[in-house]
């Protein structure tokens, strides 16, 4: 027996932490159905004034339901025989499957469905689109932007069963998996044998690679690896209609007719579904070696970057920055410590090389240029083999490097300890990456708890986070559309590597062309004319 | 008064190489309607008996002049008051622009057109789209598969007068140009201000930027830069209809929707022309050494390439290779001395990176390494300073790296002096690219007069060429399908760099599945609805 969905009306039970799905719905306000509308970002674990919440979300997030069809017994019958035990109804079981890392967004589904193969998720398809049945493809459910989950009652279509090498050639580094494979699990399998992934983020240990092709994932080596859009060199897709796509080749070039599986990497799930992918893997360096550095202001940040990537040069495999307020939240809410203070800026330059004594000399000449010439005072480095000698310059602090790294990579979990966050990931002209914090800050004055700037200051993106007690449609009214107005002007991307999802569909003319968002709803409707992949997700509604 | 041009029926007037446009148009034999057909390939300067020629031709290349509208002479009219002075009718000035670089196909074009604006070439679709004209765009003319150059009578737009810097952003290296800039001058351009274009072909003297991105073209670069796909940031496009599609963004990462550039990078000019390019060149590396090594056999050739990859690593720019015929071509034709004498495959190793010292010292570790393994017998080295001990081992020959690098570059030059040629551009997993070579020669036999290998080989990027004294359909049947049957057998590409074009694409199946090309089609029509855009080139009539 299928348990039932307590929506009312066609307005949306999509939820922001106020409860479980569906039962909470308060009337609609504002919305012309009069019907219960999506409910509005809360704070962590409060319930904000539903009226203002509505208010707001009616206003934002105006989303009807499309009229595709509601699921029935027999559908799940249908997919109980397809997929015995890999179908899942119970209630308790499907919650984190309808709520994103963030807990910022909640659906409502009532089935997951985990296919171990290719044919499974066309034949899922196939009747999905003959029935009608909106469906949301889902990987390790990281995003941040709240493409991963149903925003009604979308079918979820897991890839988490499908987690199969398919081949590794340990010639060429060419790696092909299903989609499902964990991007964490992937790297210490082709470290082994001698590579790397060429991407790396902070949820590795969850994302599946599929939905990193799915979302472009963009990450911590992107400045040395490039972005996916060279390194992925084959995909399986599976269309709307079940119908499978197969690019999956594994060669470096390829020039024969239109490269399809450009248009389904970073396209969020709308166009098809991953199932499995073909990927470059880089050989894995054998020195690496991590400097923690503080600097004293901004224009001496860039002033380190562009000595760092001209004495680094080909080693130099990350530069990310933070300020100070980061580093404040990530010593207050996960007691970590830091190891250089009292700088406003703090960077976390890697090298990745081949020879660990020629890139341990590159970095210290770095270093000694970049302490002697005042662009950084104080910093603290980790090494393979603790030659390094920058004990001459330095407080050394011993850190092996994931210690360092965590520095960095566990700011947004800090963040979600410090109240409501209202996250932006903006590209800009690398100059202009920090007169948008403070820009912000200055705007917002007692309004946000803190404003804080962090991100891959070598790849030209900004992580803007602005943090309150509990959520404000006051403060979301004061950073909306400032924040996007100001980034577009710049000739900056309102999303740098998050994608658009469900929370920022509605502002990609702030980044794109108006007739470059008219071909992508051509793209759409002419690969999936039904709309029933990841329906409400990345491009605005038409209406 | 408009020339024109002696089409009898519909049939094409397409040249090889056996006399002016459209008057020696001889019968059609074996083609449905009687008529002329195109003319097969034709040995260099000879007459082959047209019989065979046009068997061959009606046979391979059955293409039939579409229905698109006729030049008149008020759409002269038209354009010479659009574009007053950059308008050409002249037989004699089209005479170029209607032959490939290789004279191997000829148009029958009336009419070039030199736009300098976008906003022109926007007046001119829109024009030649309301009018039914079809549109040959071209930039340098310097592609191998026939697609730069008119089939029948297409409008030719040139990209040559658009040939502007826009700008050019010397922190982030993000080069904003027209389309019709030239490769060699970007590179010296940005090499002034300390960067480098992330591609360089033997071509750059003529190729256009705009073309290069059209063919998604590969060159020497790509092992280290990475492909266009990942380097080209953002693109200007006029669309069939003449609307222009602004991606012109700068910036490294950008989530926001599809990724619409990606469709037209590669697309051979037939669904956009592109109009203006945004990339990102690399730092200008300090110090570049290169190595010229002869290997006693391929197997040694790939154990070399892995040993380089280790010890050169991040630095390693170049892995190209050549059998001995290929030097005793450029050796016989173009008089270059061969430094390193004897040995079955050749090998051009170069490096780039940042620090001199740490070069030459990976550099000279890796040549010692494969000296006295017995990898590589003999070989000479071009550094910048000359500090290099290569002598060690080397029989060590002064020669400046351009030097070096044309007995590699000029290898296509050399094989159009041996006689007719047969050329094929396939991307195979490394280890197989020289067993085509060989089984190739093998089934050839006396037939042939040389057949030679050569090409990318660190990209998997074979450029198989056969040459004979004069066209020979018998040859011509022993080399095809067999080359792409090969080629699909061993999962590689029937094109690597090169494109499809018009003489390849009729063999896209050999490397795509059936779906995928149906789906090419279906973005083609929607795109392109007239299909004016470049047509007869490279997807399959669907006839």
């Amino acid at each position: 027996i299928l348990p039932r969905c307590s929506l009312r009306g066609r307005w949306a039970p999509l939820r922001w932490l106020t409860g479980s799905c569906g039962e909470a719905s308060a009337p609609g306000l504002g919305n012309p159905a009069g019907v219960p509308g999506p409910v509005a970002p809360g704070p962590r674990g409060l319930h904000a004034a539903p009226r203002r919440l509505q208010e707001l979300t009616s206003e934002r997030y105006r989303v009807r339901r499309l009229p595709f069809s509601r699921l029935a017994p027999g559908d799940v019958a249908f997919f109980e025989r397809l997929m015995p035990g890999r179908v899942v109804t119970d209630p308790e079981e499907l919650k984190p499957f309808n709520v994103d890392w963030l807990k910022s967004v909640q659906g409502c589904s009532k089935l997951v469905l985990k296919p171990q193969t290719t044919a499974e998720v066309s034949q899922v398809l196939r009747y999905c689109y003959e029935k009608n049945l909106a469906v949301n493809p889902q990987g390790g459910n990281t995003g941040l932007v709240g493409g991963s989950v149903p925003v009604f009652d979308e079918i979820i279509l897991s890839t988490v069963l499908m987690d199969r090498v398919i081949s590794f050639d340990k010639v060429s580094g060419i790696l092909v998996c299903q989609a499902g494979c964990i991007l964490e699990k992937l790297n210490e399998y082709v470290e082994e044998q001698g590579f790397v992934m060429p991407l790396d983020l902070g949820a590795k240990g969850s994302c599946h690679i599929g939905g990193n092709v799915a979302t472009n994932a963009g990450g911590l080596r992107l400045l040395r690896y490039g972005s996916l859009r060279g390194t992925v060199l084959g995909l399986e897709v599976v269309l709307a209609d079940g119908s499978a796509l197969d690019c999956l080749t594994s060669l470096r070039k390829d020039n024969t007719g239109y490269d399809l599986k450009q248009l389904f990497i970073g396209s969020e799930g709308t166009l098809g579904v991953i199932t499995a992918v073909s990927i470059l893997c880089p050989q894995k360096p054998k020195a690496v070696n991590l400097a923690f550095l503080g600097c004293q202001s901004f224009p001496k940040v860039l002033e380190t970057f562009t000595t760092g990537r001209a004495m680094l040069g080909e080693i130099l495999s990350a530069y990310e920055f933070m300020d100070e307020k980061c580093m404040e939240l990530v010593e207050k809410h996960l007691k970590l410590s830091n190891p250089v203070k009292g700088s406003p800026f703090y960077l976390l330059i890697e090298t990745s090389g081949s020879n660990s004594t020629h890139d341990e000399e590159k970095l210290n000449d770095f270093l000694e240029q970049a302490m002697t010439s005042g662009l950084v005072t104080d910093g603290t480095v980790a090494t393979d083999d603790k030659k390094i000698k920058a004990s001459v310059w330095f407080t050394c602090v011993s850190l092996v490097p994931q210690a360092l790294w965590s520095l960095r990579e566990r700011i947004t979990e800090a963040l979600t300890h410090d109240g409501y966050v209202y996250k932006y990931d903006i590209s800009l002209p690398v100059g202009k990456l920090y007169e948008l914090v403070a820009d912000t800050r200055a705007r917002l004055g007692q309004s946000a708890k803190n404003v804080v700037g962090y991100g891959h200051l070598g790849d030209g993106n900004l992580h803007l986070n602005i943090t309150a007690e509990s959520y404000s449609h006051d403060l979301l009214a004061a950073i909306e559309p400032f924040v996007y107005e100001w980034t577009a002007r710049h000739k900056g991307s309102i999303s740098a590597e998050h994608g658009l999802g469900f929370k920022k569909k509605q502002f990609i003319e702030y980044s794109k062309a108006k007739e470059a968002v008219l071909l992508m709803q051509r793209f759409k409707a002419m690969l999936d004319p039904k709309g029933i992949l990841n329906p409400y997700k990345m491009l605005p509604s038409s209406s």
